[in-house]
C-alpha cells in the first residue's frame, strides 16, 4: 500500500498508466541519455572535441548498454544514479572523455526533470482541455435546470445548474493558461557543472548551453542547481488544479446527497453491506486528491531552503515529492472527465426525492 | 506570544510596522467603507439610485461613525463583521436602501482583501527592489573575493563571491516580475451579491461592477467567492520569495561558522551565558520565516476545497492564514536587506581563522 | 488581520481570553522571573551562594522593575530577551552574580514554556470535561431520537442520536487521559546551561535541576535543549483534539443543511444580504480550526531537525506555531461547546421540512 | 519516480524491502482473509452459525481462490478491494452466507491495518533498539574525545563527543517507550458493521468482537471507524521518530564539513565530477525523509475531519499517506544505522585539517 497508484488493486483507482510512464525510471533513462549525446553534441559544435566524435559519442550513448543493477548499487553508494551511469557509458566509449565532461549529476538529472515536466505539462494541459469541455457540455445540457445555491452549507436563493457549472469551470481556463505561460520557465536545461559556474566549459559555456537547449527542445537561461523557485511554483500550480478539482468533488458529494437529490450518477460505488447504497467514489476521489497534494506543497516549499551550491537533502525531498503531486494531478483530471461522464442528472425535481 | 509579531519584545525580532499597518483593522474597515462608497456611485450611475442619493450615500459611508463593539458582536453572531457594519451604516443614513444593495458580505471583505494585496504587491515589490540591488552592492564590493563552493555540504571546488550572490540574486527578478505580472489576477473587484450570480443587480451587474472597479483601481471580471485559485497562488508567491531569502539565511549560517569563516557580520545576537558568541539572529529568522510560510502554504490549498456558492470553513482558514504569510513575507524582506548591510566582508581569507 | 485572535472584531470568533492570558507576555515575564528566582534559591541550597543571598537575590528578582523596551531592543540584537531580561536584573541587583550564573537564554524561555503548558493542559483538560458532560447530556436528551445513518456521504441505515453522539464523545476521554499521562514528559525544567550539560554547575548541576524542579512544580530530568520531541507530541495532541472536534463540526454542518434537518441551533448567523438564513457559523469554526491546527503540526515537526546544541531557527519557529495551536485548541473547545448549548433538536422529524 | 522506495534504482536509497513486505498486497490480502476467516469462528462460536460451519468457512475463506484483477475491478468500481473480494470468497463457498455477514468493508480493511500495523511497530522497536546500541557503541569508542558545541551555528563550549550522542540517544527510548505503551490503542479489532453500530451481530456484537480479537490477537474495544484519533497519533509518533533521526543527519552533515572534521565517515558517495569529494548520503538522508514525515503528517491530521459514519475522503488520504511514513520511518532507522557503522572518527583532532 505505500504506493496506492501501482498497487495491483487500488492502482485501479488511484493509478494513472499516462502519467507513470512519463515518469516512469525507462523514461528517465531515456533522458539521461539524451543529455548526454546533446552534451557530446554540443562539446563537439563548440570545437571542444574534433569533428564527428561528438557524434560518435552521441550514437554511442543512445544505445550503450546499461545495467540497471548497477545503477541501483551506485545509487545507493552516491546518492544518485549519475556517477555510475557515465561509469558505464564511458566503458567500451570509442572516447570516454568525449562523455559527461564538465557536467555533474545535477545537470543530468535536473534536465531529465525538465524533459519530464514538459510531457507532463501537455498531457495535464490535453486533459484540461477535455474536462473544460466536458464541463461546457454538461453545462449546455443540464444549464438551465434549476439548483438551490448553498452558501455556509445552508441552502440561499435559487440558480441555474449553470452558474454552479461556471465556477467549476472557472479556474480551467487559468490553470491552462498559466501552464503555458509557465514553460519556460520549467522546461530549461540545467548546466552547471560540479559548482553550477559552467567554468569546465569556459569560454564557451553559454554556446554549449544554448546548443543543448536547441537539441533538447528546452530554454536556455541561467543555472538552477540552487534556485528551486520554477519547480516550486510548478508544484503549486499542481495543486492550484487539484483544488480546483476537489472543489467539484465536493460539491459533487454534497449534491448527491439523498435528501438534497442535486445530481444522478451513473456506477456509482457499491458496498460490501449495503446494496442499496451507490456511493460517489470519484467525486471522493477529487477531495482526497486535492488534499494530499495541498499537503506535499509544503514539502516542496521547504525544499526551498537549498543550501550552498547544491542541497542533497532539499534536493532529494523534491524527489519524493514532486512526482506523486503530478501523478496525482493526472488521475484527478482523469477522474474528472469520467465524473462528469456519469452524471445522468443535474439540478432539477428529484424523482426520488420528491414523488 | 500568540502573535509574535505583535508581542511586546518578540516584535522587536519578527514584526513589520508597515505590513501591520496595511493589514490593520482601521485599514481594513477603510476598505469597507471604500466599498459600500463605490457601490453606492455604481448604483446611482447605473440609474438604479436617483441622481446624487448615490453620492450622498458615500459622503455618509466615508463618515458614519461606527462601534468597533456591536462589529465584534456582530462578528461573534454572524461570523464576520459586515452585517453589523451594514446595520451601523444604514442607521442615521437618508436612504438606508442605497447602502450595500445587492451585495453580499463576502463582496466587502473580499475587495478589502484585494485593496490589501494591492498595497502589500507594491511594499514587497519595492522590497524586492531594495534587496536586489543590496546584494548587487555586496557583490561590486566582495564579488571578487575566492570563496570556496560547497555541494551536499562538502567543500567542492573554489568559486568567487560573486557567484554564490548571483545564486541569491537570481530569484528576486523573478517574484518581482511574478507579482507584478499577477496583479490583475488578485487586485480584483469581488462583487456577486448572496450567491454570487449578481442578480440583484440584473441587467445592470456588469456594469456596476466595472465602475467599482474602475473607482476602487481594481481588475473587473467574473465573480471568484468559490475560486480561491488566485489567493492561494499568491500565498505560492509570498512562499516563494521567503523560501528565496531562506536559502541566503542558511548559506549565512553555514558561512558565519568560525571553521569556515566564509563572512563577517556586525552586529551579531548576543548570548546571556557566552559573551564571546556573536549569533547571525537575522540569517536564522530568514530560515525560520521560510519554513513557517512553507507550512502555512499547505493551509491555503486546503482551502481550495471550497464547497458549493461559499464555504465558512474554507473562507475563515484563509483569514488564518494567508495575512500571516504576508506579513512573514515582509518581514523576511527587511531582515534580508538589514543583514546585507551588517556584512562587513564576503569570503577571502577569515582574519580570525588563519592569523 | 495578522493575529484573528485577537483582532477587534475577529477576535469575537477567533479570540480566546482565558488563553490568551496563559500566553501573555505578561505571563511569560512572570514566568522569568520564577525561573531565576528558583535558580537563585536553589544555588543557595547546594552552598554555592552564602546563606541568604540566595532567598536575597530570589527577592529582588520577584520586584525588579523591568522595562519592555529594553526587552525589545535586546531581542531584535539577540534574538531573544533573556540577555536584556538578566541585565536589568543584575542592574541593582546586592550580588548580581547570583543571578542567571550557569544557565543560559534556552533554559529560561524552556522553563517559562513549561509553566505555560501546565496552565495550559489544566485549561484544555477541564473546557474536554465540560463538553464531554455536555455532549452526555445531549445524548441523554436527545439520544433515541432516530438519525439516518451517512457513510461516504449516503444515506446507509438508521441508527440513534445516541450512536452519533458516541463517535463525539469517544476521542475526549482519549485525549484527557493523553494529556494527564504526558505531563511529566512536557511539564518539565528545563536546565542545561550554555551547551547543555550543566557543567558550570558541577558536580551540583542535577542537585541544583532537582531543588528547581521542585520549586517550580515541574519534572525534572535531562536537558532537552535539542530533543523537541516532547514539544512536537504536545502540539500533535493539540491538533487530535481540534481534529475530533473539526469532525463534530464538520457533522453539525451536514446535519444543519435544510433538507436533510437532522438538527436545530439557536442563534444561528445571519447574513448581510439574505434575512432568512442561519449559518452554522461555530460549527464551520471547528472546521477551520481543524485544519489550521493540523497545517501547523507540519511546522512544528520540521522543527524537530534541531542542528547541534541549540537550533536558533528551528527553536524560533517552535515560537511562531505553538501558541497559536494551543490557542486554536481552547477555542475550539470553548465553542464547541457553546454549540452544545445551542442545539435545541437533534434527529427525529424537521417540522421545517415535513410540515 | 512517482515511487522512490520501489524505483529500480533510487529503491537502493529510499527502499526498504522489510517494511515493504509488512504493506505489500499479498501481506494486506492475507490479512483480509484473517479478518473473515475469525468472524467466521466467532459466528459459530456465538451460535450464529451451526456447529461446524464457521470453522467450514474459515477454511474456505484461508484458501480459496483469488482473482487480483477482480479486486482491481472491483476497486475501481466501489473505491475498495472488499465487495469483490467477498464475492469471490462466497462464489464457490458452501454457505455463502458464513461470510463476512453483518461485517463491513471498512472493518476489514481497518483490521487489515491493525495487524500491519502490530508488525510495523516490532520492526520499529526492534530497529530502535539496534541503533540505540548502535549510537551506544558509538559513545563508548568515541565518547571521551573532545568536541566543540554549537549553538545557533557558532562554536560555543568545548564539550565531549558522548554529550553530542547523548542527545541523539535520548529520544529513542522515548520512541521505544510510546511506541510499546500505544500498541493496545493501534493494534485493535474493527468491527462495527455498516454504520457503526454492530446491530447486525445484536445481541452477540461484543462477543462477537471479543473472540474476533482474541483470534486475531488484536484489542477489543469501541468501534473507531470515524474516529482516526489513535492512527494520526501513531503517525505523529513515525514523525517523532524521523524528525529525531533527522537531527542526527543534519549533525553529522554539519560535522563532517571539512573545515570542522568533527567526523570521519566511510563509504561516503561519489560525484560524477569531483572524484575528490565523499558526500554523507546517508546523513542528508535523514534529513529528507523527517521532512518528508513532518510533511506528511499534517496531511493525516486533515483527515481527522471524518465526516458522519465514514468519510471516503478522509479515509482514502490515510491509505495514501500512512503507509509512505511507515516506509520512510523504517528507511530512516536502517540508514541510521548503518551510518553509525561508517562512522570511524568521532570528535578529536581532524588529521587532515591540521596536519
Amino acid at each position: 500500500m505505500t504506493d496506492t497508484a501501482h498497487h495491483p488493486w487500488l492502482g485501479a483507482l488511484f493509478g494513472d498508466e499516462a502519467l507513470s510512464a512519463l515518469w516512469s525510471a525507462d523514461a528517465q533513462l531515456a533522458h539521461y541519455r539524451s543529455f548526454e549525446a546533446a552534451l557530446a553534441h554540443a562539446l563537439e559544435a563548440a570545437g571542444r572535441l574534433p569533428a564527428g566524435q561528438g557524434a560518435a559519442a552521441a550514437a554511442h550513448i543512445a544505445t550503450a548498454p546499461l545495467d540497471p543493477a548497477a545503477l541501483a548499487a551506485g545509487t545507493a553508494r552516491d546518492g544518485l544514479p549519475i556517477p555510475a551511469f557515465v561509469r558505464q557509458l564511458r566503458a567500451g566509449a570509442p572516447r570516454p572523455e568525449a562523455i559527461h565532461t564538465g557536467a555533474t549529476s545535477q545537470d543530468v538529472l535536473d534536465t531529465a526533470l525538465s524533459l519530464t515536466l514538459r510531457a507532463t505539462t501537455e498531457l495535464l494541459i490535453a486533459r484540461l482541455t477535455t474536462l473544460d469541455a466536458a464541463l461546457g457540455a454538461l453545462s449546455h445540457d443540464h444549464g438551465a435546470q434549476p439548483l438551490m445555491a448553498r452558501t455556509r452549507m445552508q441552502a440561499a436563493l435559487p440558480i441555474k445548474v449553470a452558474d454552479r457549472i461556471r465556477s467549476w469551470q472557472q479556474p480551467l481556463a487559468d490553470h491552462i493558461a498559466a501552464l503555458t505561460a509557465g514553460r519556460p520557465r520549467v522546461e530549461r536545461l540545467q548546466l552547471g557543472g560540479p559548482v553550477g559556474t559552467r567554468d569546465a566549459f569556459a569560454p564557451d559555456g553559454d554556446a554549449i548551453a544554448a546548443h543543448m537547449a536547441d537539441t533538447l527542445g528546452l530554454a536556455s537561461g541561467p543555472v538552477w542547481h540552487s534556485d528551486r523557485t520554477a519547480i516550486a511554483d510548478y508544484a503549486g500550480r499542481l495543486s492550484l488544479i487539484t483544488g480546483s478539482l476537489g472543489k467539484i468533488g465536493q460539491d459533487v458529494t454534497l449534491m448527491a446527497q439523498q435528501s438534497l437529490g442535486d445530481i444522478a450518477l451513473a456506477g456509482g460505488g457499491g458496498s460490501s453491506a449495503m446494496a442499496h447504497k451507490s456511493n460517489p467514489i470519484l467525486a471522493e476521489l477529487l477531495v482526497t486528491l486535492a488534499r494530499f497534494n495541498a499537503t506535499q506543497l509544503a514539502g516542496m516549499h521547504q525544499a526551498l531552503v537549498h543550501e550552498q551550491e547544491r542541497s542533497g537533502a532539499a534536493w532529494m525531498l523534491e524527489w519524493m515529492i514532486l512526482p506523486q503531486m503530478a501523478l496525482a494531478t493526472g488521475r484527478a483530471l482523469s477522474a474528472a472527465s469520467t465524473l462528469c461522464a456519469d452524471i445522468t442528472r443535474l439540478g432539477g425535481p428529484d424523482p426520488q426525492a420528491r414523488p
